[in-house]
């Protein structure tokens, strides 16, 4: 007997019917045809997407994956790789961007340890879920086995099964890994053959020096790795923990009919992966925003993906798609609330 | 005894010290400098224009100003002067956008009829300000004597006033008024010196002989008008009841200290004719979102603002200020709430 991996499993459609239904109710609204913009492809794109005609952003799901990244070792990141897990903490304490906005969101908030350097203890609002303690140096070797690949994707899966357990009506998958830009920037430059200068920017902050360094470890990365694009094989040799487990996460809510919102260069480069490997999860992401990081608008042009906002914003964390979600929120209400031109008496100007 | 018109008083200037002071604790929170992007200008933005280090926008003030344009006589819109009436109903009775996102916003929302050409009963959330029935047609003569202009200015800055006595944290100023793109239009070619071209789009959605029918009306207005460029001889010429309120509330809240946030085309109209009258005004603005209609770009680009959604909305009402408010919220609330380096136990890199 041979087991199917989750992420190998088919991927449903988007449910059209409700989503026509949806327009032809945007029509009867009170006000000019299309004049709400975006927020009503929004809203019927999450009509297909929850198989109703009136969708809602209510439920929302925030699942941050932490893992720690051995290209630090090549001096890439202006953070120490111990700030992941002081992160991971700060996050479960509430005191992280994505903890202030899941709690006015009234989101459900989960912390996953895929694999930080620094052990962490048993803490309230934190999955430990260690694959190992952080990748291997990408610009020297694999940064994961293909074992550790799996079970990192499993663990996205998981994080998915358990959202559609609850009902979730949006996932948010957002990230902590000093060093990760680094690793993102790497796997882009595999799957969209792009040299290190259109992809790698300075992440949290770095200067030219160690700029230099960061570019010079993707070159390497890429240099070692060749010429192979198979999606899972890119995100082996060149990704990180979190980044496998978000790209498990994409699958899995696809595949159980939960739209996932994207936020950042991270999380768009797992989309990426995602898409690369089943092109049908593509019709359940939405993007959030785009990032000031240098290679995100490359991904997000691979994607042919336009992002709700442009705040100039490059934190991470899911940060930016915490900022988004009242933008569908807005737009679901609005489907929902508004009074039709019959129900409020006003002329519709036919 | 001279009595000095309110909108003629001085406006005084945020506080520096607040800004500066807020910006310095954005420096402290766990998050790389910068990375949240705009938001951070956001809150120190607002730290000066509320006088406190830690700025909120959980009292939000939306008004709704109303008024029928005589221009309609022109052929300029697809809807009937009828409707602005209606829609003054359908926005109290909760069925607007205007009246979904204020509800869910948690905001107070006052509908004014400055003069709707349907006459209104009392009715629970209207206020009557009854200036005149619409204006004149601006085609052929001044849209407003002077009287009605500051009858209406006075109107927007009365708006003003029990939003500093409910001590609005913003005041959102919207408009529903059918025919006002075309007057809007009228006033941003006579200030801004641009032809109809640049300026006149579909509003509600006309077809391509109305729009021809709209340009040449403005083409009309703006050759009666002339070369006046005094920005309120210009909104009395060429403006509406509602875009005179508009722009006394703009002044209005500036000369009270209360932040405004500008919606679409019509409001930024309003916010033109009060710069261009007081320019300490801008200091008190912020822009909600670009338009998709024709002249709004010109209009932004006059103010030099960035606003913060480009969703391709074209509704009115204050609807594109009522999505972006939770952007507001967030910047302010991560600002507030986020912990710092020290009292997180997080290495903050240096």
């Amino acid at each position: 007997m041979t087991m199917t991996h989750p992420w190998e499993q088919p991927i449903p459609t988007p449910n059209a019917a409700c989503s026509q239904r949806a327009e032809a109710h945007q029509a009867r609204l009170t006000k000019p045809p299309g004049s709400l913009g975006r927020l009503e492809h929004l809203a019927s794109t999450l009509a297909g997407q929850q198989g109703t005609v009136f969708p809602a952003v209510e439920r929302v799901r925030i699942v941050v994956f932490a893992g720690d990244h051995g290209v630090c070792d090549e001096g890439v990141s202006a953070f120490t790789q111990a700030v992941t897990a002081q992160m991971v903490r700060n996050i479960a304490a509430g005191g992280a961007a994505i903890s202030v906005l899941a709690r006015h969101l009234h989101a459900t908030l989960e912390v996953i340890n895929t694999g930080t350097v620094t052990p962490l203890p048993q803490l309230p609002g934190v999955r430990a879920a260690t694959v190992a303690r952080g990748t291997r140096n990408l610009a020297r070797q694999p940064a994961m086995t293909a074992a550790e690949r799996d079970e990192a994707l499993a663990v996205g899966d998981a994080a998915a099964q358990r959202a559609a357990d609850a009902q979730a009506q949006l996932f948010i998958g957002g990230e902590m890994g000093i060093g990760n830009t680094t690793s993102a920037a790497a796997v882009a430059g595999a799957l969209l053959g792009l040299p290190p200068e259109a992809l790698v920017g300075r992440g949290t902050g770095v200067d030219d020096t160690a700029l230099a360094r960061k570019r010079a470890a993707v070159a390497r990365g890429l240099a070692r790795h060749g010429d192979a694009r198979a999606p899972l094989g890119v995100l082996a040799s060149l990704g990180g923990l979190e980044i496998a487990a978000l790209t498990g996460a994409v699958l899995g809510a696809a595949r159980r009919r939960v739209p996932f919102l994207v936020d950042g260069f991270i999380v768009s480069i797992a989309a990426l992966i995602a898409v690369r490997h089943a092109p049908a999860s593509a019709h359940w992401l939405h993007f959030a925003h785009r990032s000031r990081e240098t290679g995100h608008g490359a991904v997000l042009e691979a994607l042919n993906a336009q992002p709700l906002l442009n705040l100039g914003m490059r934190l991470g964390e899911g940060s930016g798609a915490g900022v988004a979600v009242p933008l569908m929120q807005a737009a679901c209400r609005l489907h929902r609330e508004m009074a039709t031109f019959e129900s409020a008496g006003v002329s519709d100007g036919s």
